[in-house]
């Protein structure tokens, strides 16, 4: 936020990968991050999320690029949000990251043998990603919505695997909330949705920027489990930041980002 | 179950690895596994947790070993189960297992470079342990509980986190939820609470038959995460067989199990 | 080698990826595979490492292309066995691979729980790449080689570091051997040299069709280290049959191929 | 070295894990590591390999336990230089170790992102433990023996494997190498030899203070492979002091040391 006005005054657009123009509201951000020195500037930056706000951040002068685990989160979500389909009360949001995740910093808990062969939790309804998810989901609920979101740290390198589970709110089939998903994506240049009873593997994106949707529906328990993988480093980071650069200077959306997954 | 009751018939007392005597109704078993040859065993047979049945284990003929998921989850349940004070509407049991969970069978989707460097959901909604967590805790709560259950293959050797979404039914601080647990597993041998906002990660429990415990209350939503972790190789399995001999016997629980963990 | 010849009748030009013709003697192949079908065709057969036969793969009809040890070890002797400045009878070639290495074969010894932390020899005097870096390097160098060979199994999905241990036969610097290794790969598009004191990691060429290599000199015991670093499933095996299918039909060497490698 | 002559002066005797007392002559230890601060012991002191020191640790005040890489190397040599069967000028010391050889350090080159699927050398003709192992060597060959000694990183916890190449000085029989094998380690408690043709794997000994060895001999060529496991923070470091202890106090050796290794 110190350097974005900068770019900005000599009439540069920014897409900052920082949480700093994420959110709209300052308070949120100071809560959770610590004071901004150009609150002005919220009013006009665009969540980066293409998939959510591709007409905005067409014309936004400062995109803030979304961060990793909320791409994954809100990209299953947003559909059924839209569709006002899922109870607003009981939604969990269970995030599985690889230890890329957590940047380069030279940290005890990323050493190899503290994580290696291990699971766990970490920052239990405290990570600065929850109101990054909340904020953009009650946005479009219109509606404020509290998630339950939990991130655990993987030994694998790169790949968010986000399992959501939701209640539905009316009587619905599988097939249903598929063509939910299969209608609102269906121009989506990196999404792809699985076939009826498949899941992703995070292995399946690993250096691309897809994201790729799994949906289990349970008809007669009213609940239903979205999976979506993305890599972090791409769809999650530095990808979905170009995604955004070409939406913002009509550059074709997939240019340099037509990249085939590494497997294995 | 063609073995065990030529075993029995002679006398002797069985711990049985496998799923045929964990549950009581042969239904359930005809439902998710196949014909059952000696349902008139299932009346006497015990489901070998010793936190939630140790006294019926001390006397059983025989004794249906937990599978390793159920271990996980019902031990992160049973308290609050216990207490009544949950909601049974949104219980989420998200589970993390390491690949000695499929055994040692030779299948392309345990292969290393398929398993290496991903993460994957699998048997949603149809995982043959979601029936033992059903049931068991339905009997604890004599009222039919419905878990949302979804495992997952983690890139690792050992060990399952088992990540428990909870809704309380009524107002909770946290401090009084880890009450609960102390009360409850004081005197279990193998049970260990972490401290207040500490969760537990699966290398801590790696090669011993301990069930590591972590609590996260978010006392203003009325929620709460538990996390579990055990080796799934040992209190998810031979451990706790090993455990339930000690009982029936009357050997020192611990005798055979007190065993450090290898870390890392 | 029973569908080659229909092609090259037909007046098809074959990149082979089996090791059906990478022998001059069909004795050689038959003692380590099994009879040939086609001995013939070996006469005018080119052994596909393009950094030693370009000029004869530009016109081949059948080339057939490398195994994945011996393109890293041949690279990091050719320069040295060029200019002779070695003893023959001593050189040591320990290579180190990750399991896509084995191939997709459902086989017990690459399931995720045997392979994943550990290591292990295999095949030692005894694997089929050894003829052929023998075969290579005693043709390059007009007199017998005989290499003791040794590859590991490492508990990762891709790569191959060669380790190899040679004698100088004269009073060399390290400096001049850097120079040797820079002159013989000035114009090789693959080919990267680390600088002085470095040597590389198989994760700096993951996903590319590079071959990394670091050299170290005991310039007083007269002896010296070359280590090389490859990905086994691109200049290992198909990223190297793309580059000798550019040679062939005259593309650009580099097309198709200029990806950079995927890091971490 | 600060500390041990206050033990030492107080009548306790002290197995000393650094390398402070692993070397007779003060001058390598200051050419390897830093000024010595109290030579004088370093005569009485004995190097903590139970294999080749036992009867001087048994009544030893200071005892040097070895560095990890010494330990696997020194063990696959012992016998062969005992017999005086190999060439000394070309030794091969090829050596894989975990991550866990590192310590415990908060180094940008032990986060897990750096080390995770790939594999380096490091240190070439360079590490501290090169000058340990050809001190011991040429002690018990009584004969100056340099060995080339290159050690690699591996994406795992623990375990060191280590590949020895060694040229016979006499016509010698696979058997009859494996011979001199059995005879020199008949009676130790940790040593043991894998069946012909069968070579050890790190994970064979994880979590134990066993070193398994495996033979191989090309007959006709005069060469053979000598293959080492241990886990190096066992055999490699606190177990070995352990056993130490054991034989200094009169205790039975393997007492606190008869641990199954985990597998997998």
């Amino acid at each position: 936020m110190e350097t974005v006005p900068l770019f900005v005054q000599r009439g540069k657009r920014v897409v900052d990968l920082s949480a700093d123009f994420r959110f709209k509201d300052p308070a949120v951000y100071e809560k959770w991050y610590q004071k901004h020195s150009c609150p002005e500037l919220l009013k006009e930056s665009v969540y980066g999320l293409p998939e959510l706000h591709r007409e905005k951040i067409r014309k936004a002068r400062i995109v803030g690029n979304p961060g990793c685990y909320p791409t994954g989160a809100l990209i299953g979500l947003i559909p059924l949000v839209t569709k006002g389909m899922i109870s607003y009360e009981t939604v969990v949001v269970d995030s599985k990251s690889g230890v890329s995740g957590a940047g380069r910093d030279v940290a005890l808990g990323s050493l190899f043998c503290e994580v290696n062969e291990g699971v766990k939790a970490y920052n239990i309804y405290k990570h600065r990603h929850l109101p990054e998810i909340e904020g953009e989901l009650s946005q479009l609920a219109k509606k404020k919505i509290a998630v339950s979101f939990v991130p655990h740290l993987i030994p694998m390198d790169r790949g968010i695997l986000t399992t959501l589970y939701v209640n539905f709110n009316q009587k619905v089939k599988e097939e249903d909330v598929v063509n939910v998903f299969e209608e609102h994506y269906r121009k989506e240049p990196f999404i792809r949705l699985h076939p009826r009873g498949k899941v992703p593997n995070t292995k399946d994106v690993r250096g691309s920027n897809y994201c790729d949707i799994g949906i289990v529906v349970d008809e007669l328990g009213g609940r239903g489990v979205i999976v979506t993988a993305i890599d972090n480093l791409v769809k999650g980071a530095s990808g979905e930041a170009v995604q955004n650069m070409n939406i913002m200077l009509g550059y074709p959306e997939t240019m340099g980002l037509d990249v085939v997954p590494l497997w294995p």
